[in-house]
């Protein structure tokens, strides 16, 4: 076996010793059997294995990237070794990662399991065939939510989606715990700089923004946030944080951690006034909440200065990207935790099992996420971790039906 | 005047300066001109300064407590020289609290401002004539909430209702960081003892419980949660809080907390294991949750240790319970901080106001808050903190737009 | 008996209850038959049960306060009843508090335990002639530590001194977690005000100004501190919080603590700059830290607002000080959790014990407090608790004495 | 330039833009001109960046590693550049390191900048010719301090060391926010592991368990500490923590991280009671702490299972051990955060000048680090971020020297 096959193979029996929730599921038989399943997911360790689940019930699974610089080419050799179809490179170039989403979609998949919804946007606009044979979507990210959300309000969704991403489960946990952990993680090891005693300006404090938040916090970091929702504004100064425009907190961040949704989050003038020396970080799903073309254009000088690191010299001081202003936590390490992954990836199995025995009755809309799955994966995790809790008493439930 | 009538308004006065959105809405003029609002609400400083924020915005205001043990009566006193009408008296008795209830209606008010739906209940039961000149209802916590739609659910409810407390700025904040504080406040002065190192027991993991186990593990406890829901159950454990069965962590703790919801959080089974010196605290609504009944039935001692602390001996041990199983932080502190019931009171303030003005289109049933009215009071808490904000550009806004 | 005398006894009963070190210790006999003990301490009822605990164990035992405002009245009435002689009032005069000294003195105690060293002063100053029989003094506090060092250094100390305060089961615990929950404590209780999300400013970065800014931050707050070590000051970033020149920081604080050990932390500028509306406390042992002095001359209106706080408008604006200045906790709350002040009160006992059996061969000088003492008490804490630690291995043993 | 001399110079200029102390003392000008200094100490940018430090204040330096798995080749290489000599490799033979100490001394060095004892305990013991040359050794750690203690004790100390470890500015930094981040840093960038929810067990509760415990904590773990000395177990309780006896907690851990300066911290017996799953990691100096032979000696079964992870079969059960028990913060990823070596090194570098230039007064002893010098580095990483404290005012000053 090829070094690069083993490394693969290493890394996911690994994450296969910690997926217990994934091993559960793996027992529950052929429930997938006779469907093509299209996926374009970061491929990493922890997406192999719940590829390698869906096998396991019976699929056909084809995979690919979501986002140009996420995929590790070792897991993607070892992942053929279980029948499985890649189609996936690390790569830097838009085109070749476009290039694999076709060859998926050229397989007439009968689900999609989506990142970011890329797949699934390619499928209603430049692959309208595919639509015949496709019989659901499963939508992991807040991004690729909304922007279905958008296909369907402009009266274009031609499929039953799930937003797998609002189920709480989905957003309480991958969101929050492992964004927070993974980028404060892919932080720190691609930099070795000291967390405590610095200024970490977090931008957006949706689920990710306040997981991060969260971390950097934990990490003895004084925690700067900028929000456009007064709502979220608030709770960000009662959890302790300062809250202010952001012209007027990022020249004193040390680090600047982008978790908005949103395009150019830093004007050219608020570049200019970065602190020499201060780290941008992206954690959200596109590499558009940096304005790294803004920054090439007025960049003085350009080099990597650290596995991962890039310099770029403005007026004199230096500014350092990691990741090229690609998500942090996947492009400059290891995504996610695997326990966080594992729940994650129950959701999408069981929201594919769903889309499989429903998607007759559904409509082309983008539902919520089904309550009484969700609560089955909670209660699959509590039992993975042998904990028990309480139930209502028969008292108790009457209680809570009187007026 | 009286020592009594000067502490009422001393402390009026103390957080007239410290409510700023009620002095901001104050300045808005006569919107509730001709209308009689009949409040049942905890009576003591800040609801008196919601009352007079009332009746400068030209309404008839009748008050009354809504919890025997929650009423200031030196507060009670000074609120009569606003041209208030005040029904209300610190009791024991539950009877005498009823009485003021049935006062209260006999006012026929216009709008209901109610805390905990025991006026409501009371107009859609014994009082159905107060119905007729009823035009709205405002309910300020989740227990009210869960019983109006349990009326609303038996086809019972007779007229519109805005949930106040599911506005994010209610349950956010107030549920959150509100009942946080102001229960380990109370805890705090009424035992003198140190949190720091004690195992702290939080029955129920909703927006109230995650406050209490976020300020508990602030001031240094190891905490402990129960929970019947499996994802807030997961929330919990990943919060660093130990979870578990209350049989089995009940024998553990050093304070136990309820903030449930529902009643009778303990069995005697349970209550013989606790340890010796436990102290018992609840901060839901209802004095239902710490099994009240059962304690006095299998005590064999019972009197008062300290002010407002009593001591139950079973087993020979010491059972300690702070307010008499009422909530604790009103019952036996001064409620809620000032600044929190400021924003809950601006959002009681803009629904009665909302009510008044559209009550004829809005069905009989349970509204949720209305979503601007929530923005709106988030803007002024920002504006009274002197805090700006982002706002997204031209350029992001068209970017939320794509797919 | 006397309402005042019952809710002294109750408050005693109540932390007899806690102080399970103190009951350990009163199981030891009569290790101080025959001598006279002069306490000055704040009388409330952990210090009333250390007098009970040392008269249990055979001394004579005369007590006072150690700060006008900090005497709880009814707990003094109770504790005569114990066959202790008390001499205390809580009052706001100075010159009844020294004469309470006096009257101390004149029992020509054998033994003092004192708490900020007023009355070990007053020993060396006025009343030399006590000196005679005096044995030795146990010294509870930072600043009283600090002067009698002074006067050791000066060449005037006539006695030997146990630093109690300079054990590690002291300043660890008490001055951190006791002033920490104890400052917080009050605070809120006397304001009703929200922490989460505010500016606190806290002056000095001890054992006390580091427990205070951990429960200040434990609460939600914003922390900002002030030092003049360079040592602490970058501890305070390390730990997150802001650090600057005090004249910078208090404009933008809404609360200021101060627990430097020194006088006059704010000048009359820096005065004038504070926000309106800012809440000063001290938690330093002497009414000296915030300079009331210059407050009172500068205020153009002074009255009190809510119990034990009082508003300075100064230049129009609101300044809130609580408890005059003295130190918050006990001026205006019932002074550090009961569990704390038993671990600091064994070390006070052991530590006269000590001096009964060891003054002759001790000199005129301030002791640190025997380590093996220290021990002993932490070891006693942990049986409290019924909590068993490792001991070395021989194996391991052996390692550590390896070079 | 091969690459991995690049990646070398790479990691220098990355670290040199973040040691500001360190390009501040560069400035200070040729004070060391004439003197070899032998420096033995985990090889990687950071220490490479002192010994170009030492270069340019006019030193001969010649380097090696201070442990077999902590020399990072590529730094190595490069630092040859700079005109130092160098012996280092990574390595897992404990005879090729020791050869390279052997190399050190054979240069004679005036110096020893040493980091755990090894190269001046070589020096009294095999090597005693080089001593007539050594003018005095700085000691960088708790382990090596100790070490060098017992070597005083016993009378064979024949040159004077300056106790770094004993500086403030070390062990409140360095063991602490050090340690703690670059700790947990390594496990997750090893593992990939969920830190949020899990327990952690901490063996030892010195300042460096204390900043491992903090950091797990912020990454939301359920932190357990053991400990054999019972103030500081007292301390780890009062931290929120569970202590115990480390075989009733070893068997609830998911991570254990042995921080003790002590040897087998677990037994075969306890061992055998580890969870299935449960990750092995130390941050001590020594691979002593994690009993490797025992593992060894009971497993069935060893592979590495994840880079730098070893996977062994006990009794069926994974136990899962991180670069091979030695410290894991070095063996297995970069080390301490940047700032925090700078200002370790800051006292190195003024360590050695004060040596420099005293060493003909100072006798053959552990000397704590010189007071005025720790003040001197605190102030100047003030400065380096623009910092300003307060000084006290003449007034302050005089009242502390009150009595």
């Amino acid at each position: 076996m090829s070094d690069l096959k083993h490394s693969g193979h290493q890394k996911i029996e690994w994450v296969s010793k910690h997926m217990k929730l994934l091993n559960h599921i793996q027992s529950m038989g052929n429930t997938l059997t006779g469907l093509k399943i299209g996926m374009s997911i970061h491929l990493e360790a922890k997406t192999a294995y719940l590829a390698i689940t869906l096998k396991k019930l019976g699929a056909d699974v084809i995979v690919t990237g979501c986002n140009p610089l996420s995929t590790q080419d070792d897991v993607a050799e070892a992942l053929k070794d279980f029948g499985i179809s890649v189609h996936a490179k690390r790569t830097e170039s838009e085109k070749e990662y476009f290039s694999f989403l076709h060859k998926i979609l050229d397989y007439k998949p009968d689900l999609i399991l989506d990142d970011g919804a890329d797949l699934t946007v390619l499928a209603h606009t430049e692959r309208t065939e595919v639509l015949e044979r496709l019989k659901g979507v499963s939508e992991e990210t807040t991004t690729g939510v909304r922007r279905l959300k958008n296909l369907e309000k402009n009266g274009k969704l031609r499929i039953p989606v799930i937003a797998v991403n609002n189920a709480k489960m989905k957003f309480m946990f991958d969101n929050r715990y492992g964004t927070g952990q993974s980028t404060l993680d892919s932080i720190m090891r691609n930099t070795n700089l000291l967390i405590a005693g610095k200024n970490v300006l977090v931008a957006g404090y949706g689920w990710c923004g306040r997981g991060i938040a969260m971390r950097a916090h934990g990490l003895g970091a004084k925690v700067m946030v900028s929000e456009v929702d007064p709502i979220k504004a608030v709770e960000a100064i009662m959890d302790g944080f300062e809250v202010g425009r952001i012209e007027n907190l990022a020249p004193k961040a040390d680090f600047i951690i982008t978790a908005t949704g949103v395009c150019n989050i830093l004007n050219a003038d608020v570049i200019r006034n970065l602190k020499d020396g201060v780290v941008l970080a992206n954690a959200g799903h596109f590499n558009v909440e940096i304005p790294m073309e803004i920054i090439e254009r007025i960049a003085e000088e350009k080099y990597e200065i650290r596995k991962n690191v890039t310099c770029y010299k403005i007026d004199g001081k230096d500014i350092f990207v990691i990741g090229q202003g690609r998500l942090v936590n996947l492009a400059a390490a290891d995504g996610h935790p695997v326990e966080i992954m594992d729940i994650s990836f129950a959701l999408q199995a069981l929201s594919l099992i769903y889309l499989s025995r429903n998607f007759e009755r559904l409509e082309n809309r983008v539902y919520e996420y089904p309550e009484e799955l969700d609560k089955k994966v909670a209660q699959l995790k509590l039992e993975s971790m042998g904990i028990g809790i309480d139930t209502l008493t028969h008292e108790q439930d009457e209680y809570l039906n009187k007026f």
